[in-house]
């Protein structure tokens, strides 16, 4: 089967990540394409591409390929993706990879634990020579709400609970619990995480509905010095009611993983603030190898006839 | 029985020690006294006890005690008991509590996974506006060595290895196994963990033995860059070898909790330096309702004839 990788990635990544699809596909014809005008391929090998694999391809790119019938993203999040009017009318499936998940855990304990253990504080008091303890509820002590019960939001609800958190998920609609974890749902729900939890993790996927859900109205409703962890998308914050909130203590932290530009550009006063950890889009970088892995085998199920992994619902967006 | 809770405290704390202990022990006689002289109980009165329970007693006082018959006490740390000349030779009890032990498992995994993550040297990048992705293994990729396999050691190992680092735990004199913890003992066994770990934690007791472990030999035996997390005591560390192996970047970061002089003074260098992390000696502190308990356990142990936890060895010392 000819399928074509098409994805703006700098040489080295497209290499890595070819060779990847290439070790995980190798009964099929794999050819990989930064969407370069200059370098296209010619229209016959376009035309006789089944399935894409995509990584930032450039808007417009898709609706080329007469033959497309599956377009299996290289990221779990989409939303790029849908924004192009151009995306071909064909299943859509995001990454699933239970690696990034995992990761993702990983990401979210190590923020969370910063927040609750009080980091920011201490290195206040540290650049100004103060030794001077604070109250430290302990773990179990501490409400963490995680926003998005996805694979991603799932993975890192579970470490937190699993190491002694009292945390609750939230998902717009009714999930499987998961153990430890108190279940969330819906406009009640939502309102019922923002109003108690201290440290405030989102995992969303970027949709219409999502779209600056962090803004004053979820700010005003949480607890006040609350932290917030966002690794989901940059569009989900409204960064101007952020820094209010931030100005008037009402958030006491944020971890600011996502960006709507990124890089965030360096004249950015957010890199500046005290109150504020910047990290650069790395809480759950993909890995091509098991992304290869997993995307391979999600094309395995559509071509025996079995249902996608991560099929898009063009519907919610994800 | 008359039991006397000797304790260099500040009043109000005197107050909710005092309280807690009385509430953990109804049946006996417990008097407070700071070891204040001018407000000495009568010496009839000293001479009535048979326990003391102690936190930074002063010097000598407890030799004034004809009828002592069990020190116990308050805190996990005997070094600077053991430091008094005159402490008496009846057996010496240090504070074994399982809530002390979580919370240094809790405090040990949130630095561990600052430096696993590189948060400081993405906070180095934010102060200068700089957007760069860093290489970043996995939890199950970075080994992590927990120096003293005592309580605090064993439950930090544990949760660490729990949520997916590659742990192993070194003691002095082989202990049983911990699930997914390997563990090292003697001096060949701290040649391994030095040489391996990338990121060190020190949980042991401060003794004669273990005084400047941390030092020149022991950093240049480490893999260049690896990260330290000090909560045992201050004097393990030989600061001045400290500052020359971060210098270096032999050290790549360290979380110091705990130092020689207690607070650590506001004209200390360490307090400016980027690649070091103070905090208060908070990591565990006592929590006087958990340890009230454990003290009213083990004394109850010791009227039965029981043997005691946490029975202190003078000559290991711990």
């Amino acid at each position: 089967m000819s399928i074509l990788f098409l994805a703006d990635l700098a040489a080295e990544e497209l290499g890595i990540w070819t060779q990847a699809l290439r070790a995980s596909l190798p009964d099929d014809d794999i050819l990989a394409w930064t969407g370069d005008a200059a370098c296209a391929p010619a229209a016959k090998v376009q035309a006789g591409v089944t399935v894409a694999i995509v990584a930032n391809p450039p808007p417009g790119r898709l609706a080329r390929l007469p033959g497309l019938r599956l377009v299996q993203s290289a990221w779990a999040g989409v939303d790029a993706l849908l924004a192009d009017p151009a995306l071909p009318a064909v299943p859509l499936a995001r990454l699933v990879d239970p690696q990034l998940a995992a990761d993702m855990a990983e990401a979210v304990l190590g923020h969370v634990l910063a927040l609750h253990r009080q980091m920011p504080a201490y290195r206040a008091q540290q650049a100004r020579g103060v030794w001077q303890p604070l109250a430290q509820p302990r773990m179990a002590e501490r409400r963490v709400g995680v926003l998005g019960m996805g694979e991603m939001g799932q993975a890192s609800a579970a470490l937190l609970a699993q190491v002694g958190f009292d945390v609750v998920g939230w998902s717009r609609r009714p999930r499987e619990p998961l153990p430890g974890v108190a279940m969330a749902s819906g406009a009640d729900g939502l309102d019922h995480v923002l109003g108690t939890a201290q440290i405030l993790v989102n995992l969303l996927p970027l949709t219409p509905q999502t779209q600056g859900l962090l803004g004053a109205g979820a700010f005003a409703r949480m607890p006040r010095g609350a932290g917030l962890v966002n690794a989901g998308r940059g569009g989900h914050v409204v960064v101007p009611d952020l820094i209010a909130a931030l100005d008037a203590g009402q958030i006491g932290h944020a971890v600011l993983d996502v960006f709507t530009v990124e890089p965030l550009p360096a004249s950015d006063p957010l890199w500046r603030r005290d109150d504020v950890t910047i990290t650069p889009h790395v809480a759950a970088p993909t890995d091509p190898r098991s992304a290869a892995r997993a995307i391979a085998a999600n094309i395995s199920r559509w071509r025996a006839g079995e249902a996608l992994v991560g099929l898009v619902d063009r519907g919610t967006g994800y």
